[in-house]
């Protein structure tokens, strides 16, 4: 078996020593330098080109490299391949401090005393409420993210497509449950996987469902979020902030109108970054799970697109 | 018996005003409006002139207006005078916050990428280490403190002037241990009682026993600092950077070097406001207990200063 990396758009070198280091006796190849492409069971796959899929004839297995599959078009990968995600737990670890860290910094002013420093200014207030944050997707990350907050005494409330059973964590689902979820709180994290349903979820008529003082976080992906909708809804107050680690072209280009608005806040794609040991480990399982012919680990199911 | 609210620099209209309901049987007077002092058996003070003491002949207890008795020269009480301060609980988790809040901006760069947003630049970098944690006084804040960072994974050491027992927390006391605790630290916080052994506690001599990396956090007063040697401190890299709540002169005079030091982070002493509420609660309870002839709560060891 040999297994191909088709991870594009970045310099792979790291990534191809650390993962021979640990499949001695695999051989891999890095797309497009590989002749032979029936050799090829096991692809590592990140924005892989559209044509690739049709050249592997004894495909088994995808194994994304991240904890989506959204770089990968699944209606294109034949129904018997498996397709797998990498599921990081010090990424869901980073990935609750950075939204405690950010929740924290709203609720204490932290940007504010910032600017307020910028402009030699003494102007103590109360801490805002900041009780209550609603997570949009309560998969591994939305779930870590729950418990670090509950841990330190947020009140949180989860959403999900489908119901869930979570202790200590108030939960709705489905798109008629949505409202009730979002009407009381102080701010909302989206953590949702993205599909053709979550795809621009962030939008003008969600953010009317939302308290005029909330704080929108968006950890997921930049198309969860239609990008001219925040602005409208900034404006119009129908939301109070936001701070944006994804966004839908990255890095964000210079004219962008986020750089420079005064209630939003950037930080770029830096939440949660993938430790490439780690990351090595379980794909190489995946490997070594597929040659002995045993379970995957972090199979993706292809209808639900997570 | 009755109570003389002698709290200078600021307006106590609300402050009487909570005291009198919830003390509708004793009579309270705000300085300087009382006629008889010697009706005065409890004062309630905060930067009281050093001339009230010798006019108040049945004076039996001083409650300090604050969580410290800094704003009151011990000296000048009598001996048989009792002298109680402010625990107040909510001030103590707010602490903790606010210190838990600024340890994370500051290992996940919030102050950085905002700075690099007004700047238009995207420059993804790992959050920094910041694993280990040191408090300089261990007291009711200071182990509130030590209890959150505790609970979201950072490495606590403290340190006080005498021994003590702490779970969890690997603690130092006096003098001769104060280069040990400080040798390895990322953040240093300041929860310091002031007293004349702990003013300027924070000098150049310190500073250079911190690692060249390290963060001083000051929540306790501003005279613990030597504030021209920070700022040396911070020219010669001793340590990387600073966030204070507290100043020697506050509001911080426009002037000052502090509002415009990029590795520098003001906020306007707010870490912990008080519940005029809860506090005017705990007053009221000393008062009854006064009355009632029964033990007063948070005694202050006079010859300790706290």
């Amino acid at each position: 078996m040999s297994v191909l990396v088709c991870v594009t758009g970045r310099n792979n070198d790291k990534l191809l020593a650390e993962l021979s280091a640990q499949l001695p006796n695999v051989k891999i190849y890095e797309w497009p330098h590989c002749e032979n492409l029936a050799e090829i069971e096991f692809v590592l796959a990140w924005k892989a080109p559209e044509s690739l899929w049709d050249q592997l004839p004894n495909l088994k297995v995808v194994q994304s490299y991240g904890a989506g599959v959204d770089a990968i078009d699944l209606n294109l990968i034949p129904e018997h391949v498996q397709v797998t995600r990498i599921v990081d737990t010090q990424l869901a670890e980073d990935m609750a401090e950075y939204v405690l860290a950010h929740t924290l910094a709203h609720k204490l002013r932290i940007k504010e005393y910032l600017i307020k420093q910028q402009q030699g200014q003494w102007k103590p207030k109360r801490a805002h409420s900041t009780q209550h944050v609603g997570i949009l997707g309560m998969g591994e990350l939305g779930l870590s993210v729950a418990n670090k907050l509950t841990n330190n005494n947020f009140r949180v409330s989860g959403w999900s497509r489908s119901e869930k059973q979570i202790e200590h964590i108030c939960h709705f689902h489905g798109d008629a449950q949505l409202s009730d979820f979002l009407k009381e709180l102080d701010v909302l994290v989206c953590l949702l996987p993205l599909t053709a349903q979550t795809e621009e979820i962030l939008n003008l008529d969600l953010f009317k469902l939302l308290p005029n003082n909330s704080l929108l976080i968006n950890v997921a992906r930049g198309k969860h979020l239609n990008e001219s909708d925040l602005l409208t809804a900034l404006e119009q107050d129908e939301i109070a902030a936001a701070v944006l680690d994804v966004f839908t072209e990255e890095p964000l280009p210079k004219s962008h109108a986020f750089w420079s608005h005064p209630k939003i806040t950037i930080t770029p794609h830096c939440a949660a970054l993938t430790q490439l040991k780690t990351v090595c480990e379980q794909i190489a399982d995946n490997v070594k799970a597929q040659q002995a012919n045993t379970q995957l680990s972090n199979l993706v199911c292809k209808q639900k697109g997570y």
